[in-house]
């Protein structure tokens, strides 16, 4: 099966704008047994967007194209491949609706502007909007029609917004793929998410016991990302489904506690609702990371269970005033030091009564270091009732990814902690 | 001028990272004049690679590749591209040299295997790599090579990781571009970032006054992201000149103060500079925010010259213990509250001692609205010594996006109220 994705949108070609349809179709796509061959980028230009489209269906059994369905005069994708389809245009009952509710619903009158998005090309399956005024197109093309050899192709075309997008994709997109495109039998597909452990030492660790069950057909994978690694493994049908679950034993027995989440987790989602479970609560003294950790904690809905206080106690003032971090300690060892981690989480602990209360202080660059100290030099500390633990890392890293590294070692310390209680 | 990009990486496809290449090679080439017309993401496949670069050619004056040039054993685009034009592989001594140096600073001897990276097609110009080890490759393609008609092409192939890719373009790919493929004149572009105002009301303020400019060649365009506008003007040459620095002045005098920077400035780096230059000091309470606003302003180097304390005072025990809200406040009125917020800007500016201490308090939703308070109520406060003000907003997204415009107002606050002094 051939799937391609065909994102149009000037603003792409300028970065101006970040192209995030192209990670979550794919990654949806991926989860769900499907593969991408090619993803291509054009201006909202008409014959840009012609010979794309052409040029995705001479190829594939399904053409995914994302925005130019809206009301303005750059969003043309959808009279485009009408005509060059050679469909006439209708007006949609439904999705004219839907577009006058949606601005009912803002105690707006539609502008006439915005009808043209009622207009469908016949033939077409019409995929409503929930989330805004442009529907979704589904065109089934012949046989023949583009493609030299093989069967027909789908032409599935998107609104550009995410908010829209996204449901749309989920809701009505994924069950007529299934239906119109199905897969030889099911996909299985497993992912394990760990952090603690760089990609080699894991391919190190299970490549080998694996052998048997990748020999045998099962796919095997590594996605690593600067602090984190994905281990996933994927088949089809029922010998899928057994080789994933007995390669998902093997590596949790091997992996052990570096495996974090399943999926889509994210460590601070883990974090949260291991508290929540527990019924813990936790407290965040931030020096070098200057907010991420919570900004982290606190983007997970319900966070507020959890979260008691945070600081950002970048001045040493701030630290001894906030925390009760001693003068002296300051003096003695510099704020970037193992015993100025300790009393931070120490104070933080006290000061919100907290469960478990963390502490990061650290030299995130480019200035700043010193001889014994360098660049990325960070000490994160952990403190509870009954002991505090500091953790001594050197992330040498930009100032961006200092902190997202930093920040995935502090929460996996807090969730290690709370599984070992 | 045709150019492309090509984005090589099963890793794209499977949906497992994001193609940051592709915004940040567009915006570096749009700002120095070119523009981009396709671009296009495949599988680290041979035969992807060679009918992807194949058609590239065939309608390109400059294609550029990124990924495929390391010495794991998908990384093939150097190979398969000096197989498709016919070009032996010659061992480079400056970047077999680089390597060894690369690994020698690690100290660590360069493994066997990592010397591929040193082969480089015959008649290739090398980019050295001063921050990795595979050398960066432009070959330039004979005229009617692989178009039909017009000229040759260049192809530039950059390695994947972004720290390596990124100088390497900046440093020695623009300049080869500019003498290799010159731009009929200088081209001239100002960008003006401006947050407070929506696309269409700031297109009603300026796109009248500009059409004398506009009529005359000079473009115009707008790029709007939630929560900021980018004005942008262009032009080529002598007159390009004169009309991009006719528009700036005038699109100042018709929007003034929401134009808060140029260029690539965020609104974090102009508020750390311009309380750096004032020696103004800054102390941040957050709530529903959850340290967003500490994390971007520490985001940025040298903030802890402006920045003295922050706190995350998720809890109402930590408002009031942290920052001195009064227990009857939160009673009689809420946490998210005009009262709350002043209060919590006023605890801040007495506890740290700072010059300007803000505050933010709201429902970040999905859960905690009421009839009068919706989700994405928010509460803004700044205060100084002499005064407190408090605006309320309701930015009504996802948790993530709310935080974003959050931070983007309450930014906007601080740096008016210092430019105000």
């Amino acid at each position: 099966m051939q799937m391609e994705i065909i994102n149009t949108g000037s603003e792409l070609m300028l970065g101006f704008v970040l192209n995030t349809h192209q990670q979550w179709l794919c990654r949806q796509l991926t989860d769900i047994g499907y593969v991408v061959n090619r993803q291509t980028a054009i201006n909202d230009s008409g014959a840009a967007i012609d010979e794309a489209v052409r040029e995705a269906l001479a190829r594939a059994d399904v053409v995914i194209t994302t925005g130019g369905l809206g009301p303005t005069s750059d969003d043309i994708t959808r009279d485009r491949i009408a005509k060059m389809l050679g469909c006439k245009l209708r007006e949609d009952a439904e999705a004219l609706r839907n577009l006058e509710d949606f601005f009912q619903r803002r105690h707006r009158r539609a502008p006439e502007s915005t009808r043209v998005q009622a207009l469908v090309p016949e033939g077409a399956i019409v995929l409503q909007n929930a989330h805004g005024t442009a529907p979704g197109l589904v065109m089934e093309i012949a046989s023949g029609r583009f493609r030299q050899a093989g069967g027909g192709s789908l032409l599935v075309m998107l609104p550009g917004p995410p908010r829209e997008l996204r449901p749309m994709f989920t809701e009505q997109v994924v069950p007529l793929l299934k239906e119109k495109c199905p897969l030889p039998s099911e996909f299985v597909c497993r992912v394990l998410k760990t952090t603690g452990l760089g990609e080699s030492l894991i391919e190190e660790r299970i490549a080998g016991p694996l052998r048997e069950l990748t020999d045998a057909g099962m796919d095997l994978g590594y996605c690593a990302r600067v602090g984190e690694v994905d281990v996933r493994c994927a088949g089809f049908g029922q010998q899928g489904r057994e080789q994933t679950e007995a390669a998902e034993s093997k590596i949790r027995e091997l992996l052990g506690e570096y495996i974090y989440g399943t999926g889509d987790d994210g460590l601070e989602e883990v974090v949260v609702k291991l508290l929540t479970e527990q019924g813990k609560t936790l407290a965040i003294a931030e020096s070098c990371t200057g907010g991420f950790i919570g900004n982290r904690i606190t983007n997970v809905p319900g966070a507020s269970a959890v979260l008691l206080a945070g600081w950002v106690t970048y001045s040493n003032a701030a630290k001894q005033k906030c925390l009760r971090v001693n003068e002296a300690t300051l003096k003695d060892h510099g704020a970037v030091s193992e015993a100025a981690a300790r009393e931070m989480a120490q104070g933080a602990l006290k000061v919100s009564g907290a469960d478990f209360a963390l502490s990061v202080t650290g030299i995130a660059g480019p200035a700043g270091e010193t001889e014994e100290k360098p660049v990325g030099t960070v000490f994160i500390a952990l403190a509870t009732k009954r002991s505090t633990t500091v953790q001594r890392q050197i992330n040498r890293y930009d100032r961006e990814t200092f902190k997202w590294v930093t920040s995935q070692q502090a929460l996996e310390m807090i969730r290690r902690a709370a599984m070992a209680r």
